[in-house]
């Protein structure tokens, strides 16, 4: 697990001046991300306030030696891959010299500040080359809300509360925010309809999930220790696992959503590290008395004490009427990732318990993850009861489900007494017409 | 659709003498893959006879030129993609070319030969790049074998004639014929116990399916359209889709199966082209009386007059047993694609539909292909009705599943009249027992 040092010190401050007081890049989060600046190349950067540092430039500055040189270069390619396999120790390393660098009062100011980028200028790509890409389903509430609509009697089936159950989704269609996602046609058979028909989804979803980036891999035929899983951990993101529930209700069985979920996947566009997240570290919440004890593969004294992250997780939309009025984004959701019921050690080994090997740049997803009460839903199938039950929205508008136009946004957020907020930038794409 | 031309005479014969009589590659057939000399870089090549042509030492031969040195070019680094990419021109040229070079009488017999290497000299590898890897379930056969075990009464789901279902498989560890498998370990629960345990699969399956390379992609967001479904095909492979069945049982509700499956898929290594296969192309089957007609965006014309495939699809087993007393492999199974209930132009639109983003090296698996009776059965679960009833080997062994030792051969031929019968090369691998 990450350890607590001097870059946590919540009094730190940067002289780059918008990291200070509520960006969710001060100075103790410094997450690295692929950029371009207007007319040039991708590469990797830190994000600083409302600036990137183009680690590019600083290593050819000269501001690296030693591992934190050695993560830099790896990072400062089109990808993060390269960076990602390297795994924790350069990682650190990087963190501590870029601590230094940026810090109020660093002898480098001068040689740092020709390599920043005002991030506005710049366009975010995806941060990895993703080689697969798992979904999970540890949002126990979201399981729950979810089961009950398809079985009321029974919501959670009986292998939830042993396996962490995931499936494997679409790489090659996750884009990173601000690229609009087009409303997919498919098969759909409402319950009265006696054959399907093929048009555009009418219950189109977002879902509020967590992302891990993978770091260094295993071997085919060599499964991961629960005691080692978080050294295969690279970085964490926001993800929005866009569904068409229409689609999905009618293709799922019996071999799991596929078209209702790989036309898009968005993520947040930021890498945030194990090392920042370390300050928002949890027990695994208690089970619920009945529940079984993880089997022995999946159980470690470490990962019982600090493997469960509290995060504040936060849906926003933002509709085309609520755009013409100058309305701010309309609050759907608040969360939290502590509402997990398997941890990311867990999902990670239990992935890789068959020999499965994992890569860097690899992507798990949460699974949709929902508090216990209806403010906290994940989805809006959940929000709506499944679209019984529409939301009222500020600018005089309803929605049972998204619409064209509509603009979802994510956000996440560790906040602890005693420590900076480190924040994951935003999470957002826009809903246009299918085509 | 490929048409027929010079290149499918069977009276054509090479001057690679292997190639002529009882090759799975005879100068009619003319496969890609990547491979290695001993002590060299994997590097792109051509199967004839039990030779390898090297693509890149017949380049620099100075033996191609326009489109065909486009084709090889692009063939002759260390994976495919780049000549999946370019589709079906270069593919054809390339072609023309070959046969030209290789066939008896070539003026080019002297310049070609010292690009020959010897195959059973070399390494196999995967021929491309997997960016995802999809597998369906369009063998009707198997799907209502299967069904019949999980649901006496209503073996196949309301949606399986009307959607062609799939889901998404792991790509990064499909590995090419020859790599031993190591059995998985896994919770399975046996119906009689209270709660699930964790250790070595005892139902481990094979399955037999026919794999699809990807050609040129489609953007994200623009769907394929039925009519252009073929020109995105790049070749053929076999695919063993290896499957723990007591995990898959356990794991597979409500998100499909996971660990069951991905903890290896083998595949044949050479890359059979349309062109090669285009003898081998029939009429898509009727469908039995009472059946619905597929909807409008998943029907052709010409997909429907030559979309199916007449290929013979082959399982056999080679068991410690058998070794020892050096006996033959034993057949399980001869089964042919043409039991498939959606066509691959059908899959390639299906998936495709809701705008997702095909890419060039991406794999599908069209699911386990059975035939109508007990002796076409793709895989051991059906085969032995669910490990009830124990197949009888010549060596005295008896088999419920696949147990350490155990090799795993796949063939596939097509044989028409009048044309010369093309095969793909093995897909085999042994079993290791759980590490």
């Amino acid at each position: 697990m990450a350890q607590l040092d001097h870059t946590h010190d919540p009094t730190l401050e940067s002289w780059v001046v918008s990291a200070n007081g509520h960006s969710d890049f001060p100075i103790q989060n410094l997450p690295l991300g692929i950029f371009s600046p207007a007319g040039g190349a991708p590469r990797g950067g830190v994000a600083i306030g409302d600036r990137i540092l183009d680690l590019s430039a600083a290593l050819a500055a000269g501001l690296f030696t030693g591992e934190a040189a050695r993560a830099a270069e790896a990072a400062s390619g089109p990808v993060l891959n390269q960076f990602l396999a390297l795994g924790a120790g350069p990682r650190q390393a990087l963190r501590l010299r870029l601590s230094e660098l940026l810090k109020t009062g660093s002898s480098n100011q001068g040689r740092v500040e020709p390599c920043l980028h005002v991030a506005s200028d710049c366009t975010l790509h995806l941060p990895a080359r993703i080689g697969d890409y798992t979904d999970f389903y540890v949002g126990i509430h979201h399981a729950t809300n979810v089961g009950k609509q398809f079985r009321p009697d029974n919501p959670l089936l009986p292998n939830y509360k042993y396996v962490p159950i995931g499936y494997h989704g679409r790489a090659s269609s996750i884009r990173p925010s601000g690229v609009p996602v087009r409303r997919p046609r498919g098969q759909t058979k409402p319950p009265d309809a006696s054959e399907p028909g093929f048009g555009p989804s009418r219950r189109l979803d977002y879902e509020l999930e967590l992302g891990v980036w993978m770091g260094p891999g295993n071997e085919l035929g060599t499964p991961i220790d629960i005691g080692k899983a978080s050294e295969h951990v690279g970085g964490f993101c926001l993800l929005n696992d866009w569904s068409a529930r229409d689609i999905q209700a009618w293709e799922y069985q019996p071999l799991g959503p596929f078209l209702a979920k790989n036309f898009a996947s968005t993520v947040s566009a930021w890498m945030v590290t194990p090392e920042a997240l370390a300050p928002f570290r949890i027990p695994q919440p208690s089970r619920p008395e009945g529940d079984p004890a993880p089997l022995p593969y999946l159980t470690e004294e470490a990962d019982r004490r600090e493997g469960a992250l509290d995060l504040e997780l936060e849906v926003l939309l933002l509709t085309p009427g609520m755009r013409e009025k100058g309305l701010p984004p309309h609050r759907l959701a608040l969360s939290n990732a502590r509402h997990m019921y398997w941890t990311v050690a867990q999902m990670v080994t239990h992935h890789t318990s068959n020999g499965c090997n994992l890569q860097p740049g690899d992507l798990l997803g949460t699974g949709t993850i929902s508090g216990p009460d209806q403010s906290s839903c994940g989805s809006i199938l959940e929000a709506t009861l499944g679209g019984k039950s529409p939301i009222s929205l500020a600018s005089g508008e309803e929605r049972r489900f998204l619409e064209d136009g509509d603009e979802v946004i994510l956000r996440a957020r560790g906040r602890r007494n005693g420590f900076a907020p480190v924040g994951f930038g935003e999470c957002r794409a826009v809903i246009l017409p299918a085509g």
